[in-house]
């Protein structure tokens, strides 16, 4: 299976080159600086990423019909979401770091620091407010140009946009989950379905499914596998977040504590009024030492907090294996969703 | 004509209010945060504007087909592009004001300055960063729920996807140009064209023609009279940013020499040394004076650079009406069009 999985994402990656060789081609003709801020956005695209986005909507139209060069290229626009939107996202959390390499709006921050001085902070921002919009055009652009019938684009490219949109309202509730003394489980488990579960696995398959002629029936029948599986992922990335290697998940093991982020196991832990005054002490500080960091690691494994986040992204995951058996799909996709449902919460990365 | 103006203008803001209306009540059942945001980009949208982009898309389907309630709901959809771009945009300009009220991030900010200190700067753009990203699914999403044939509307939401990547293209120049030591008249006429022409003029009129079924041999057509208008239309925008009347342009008249932009009529009165040296000691500068102020409009109309910029203005208005003679369409539109020629150079606000 992972095998398959990494002839999917180097197919996607072939896409997305042949993609920006064209519109690199394009945007010389029109100047240096516009060639060189897509040259950027191509390398941050292309610099990594697990693909999963872009192979579940192959999978979802693998659910109805083979799959084909035309799903590949279609489902290659996802990638430009991604880029779209975790270049915004890097902006607002102030991340300096992206899949190993610098976040765009420090590529050019760096770029014009001795230039611009202080102002190289604001220039790199609007680099990047503005290069996140440009991957989203091109993102509809390439589903817009593929070869599926009319009103099958017109259904997918509404879809993508009912996605971006969700996502943009987990995203509010994310940032105001910082702000909002009372967050609680009921609230994380919205954002997680919003900004996770539609984004990364209901729509990917939906739109997949779309292409290839779903109806809203069907569409309903994938959220009900795609959304516990969603929300799963998104508790497990949390886990990964505190306890997994930095080498591997790309990025420093305290930066969740320090963007104060309530994560479900977090929540769990500071159910205990002790350490709740802890990890409130901690969450949100700059500068998280090693020492704090395994205080906060021991807490959350010693009050069985670690424990119950993972079981009930367990459980999600086997509602979502019982949805996945009432859909009428072909069997090879269906052993796909099987994997990836277990994927999710055994991933170390 | 005024009349018909604000008759439009009525129609198309009825359209955005019941979008909004809709869309509120479906958020109200998510959270109250988002509820709030939708609730202020509503008001942000509807707070004032003058209509154009939409109304030329109606009058580009008024070139072939009589107009109407479905292109007037449809053409809504570019005041929650100019929504986005606006929101984005006042973002990377750092402004306070827009359309006579705070811009969308300065909402935020200052509705969380209590609470989070200095934190509620980022706090507020984040906000507008999403905000901005909302308001171009919507517009998408009113586009592809219209009642035109699927292939019309998906070429439709292509074309849009191409005005907005065109205008990010544009956006990149601008914020190079007052990075770029040599950045001359020519550079500045293709951030027009990118900017300006297509978003403001071309892409409307284009998009209310494919919707009433043009061929791309009529849309190059349409290019030959909107581009040049287009590029007045920002030449003119220049002139009201520097001679206007705050109270009607609706922001300072200092706030384009504070951002530095290097408009036409300062270009061409950068030419003398003399005045060269003046207008860049005082170009980029933070609270610039009264006087400064009038020392720089003096140069600017003393050395006949007003004049000059105000000539070239009136001959790409020439040029287009030449143009919009050669385009086979219904009188009435026409007519319209030859109006919004005249009028871009003649407006005062």
């Amino acid at each position: 299976m992972q095998e398959m999985i990494k002839e999917y994402k180097r197919k996607v990656e072939d896409a997305l080159d042949e993609f920006f060789r064209e519109k690199i081609e394009y945007v010389s003709h029109l100047s240096p600086e516009i060639k060189e801020a897509v040259e950027h956005l191509r390398e941050y695209t292309l610099r990594g990423g697990k693909r999963l986005r872009a192979i579940l909507m192959i999978k979802g139209y693998g659910l109805l019909k083979e799959e084909n060069w035309e799903i590949v290229k279609a489902s290659s626009s996802l990638e430009l979401i991604q880029s779209y939107l975790l270049i915004h996202d890097d902006i607002m959390d102030e991340s300096e770091l992206r899949r190993m390499g610098p976040t765009y709006h420090k590529i050019y921050e760096r770029k014009f620091k001795n230039k611009l001085g202080d102002y190289s902070a604001r220039f790199g921002e609007n680099m990047a407010i503005i290069a996140g919009d440009l991957a989203d055009a091109y993102a509809k652009e390439i589903l817009l140009k593929s070869n599926f019938p009319e009103d099958l684009k017109n259904r997918a490219v509404k879809k993508l946009c009912e996605i971006i949109e969700h996502t943009g309202y987990g995203q509010i509730l994310d940032i105001f989950s910082s702000v909002k003394d009372d967050f609680g489980v009921e609230d994380l488990l919205k954002v997680h379905k919003l900004k996770t579960a539609i984004y990364t696995i209901d729509g990917p398959l939906q739109l997949g499914a779309i292409l290839a002629g779903a109806d809203e029936d069907y569409l309903r029948k994938i959220s009900e596998y795609a959304v516990p599986v969603g929300i799963a992922f998104q508790i497990q990335d949390d886990i990964l977040g505190l306890f997994g290697e930095e080498e591997v998940i790309g990025k420093p093991v305290t930066s969740d504590l320090e963007e104060g982020k309530k994560t479900l196991h977090i929540l769990y832990a500071m159910e205990n009024e002790e350490h709740r005054d802890y990890i409130m002490s901690v969450l949100g500080k700059k500068n998280i030492s090693r020492e704090e960091l395994n205080k906060v690691r021991e807490i959350v494994r010693e009050s069985g907090a670690l424990a119950r986040a993972e079981e009930f992204a367990a459980k999600l995951v086997n509602d979502a294996l019982g949805a996945l058996e009432k859909i009428d799909g072909r069997e090879e996709a269906k052993e796909f969703l099987r994997y990836i449902a277990n994927y999710v919460i055994k991933r170390r990365y």
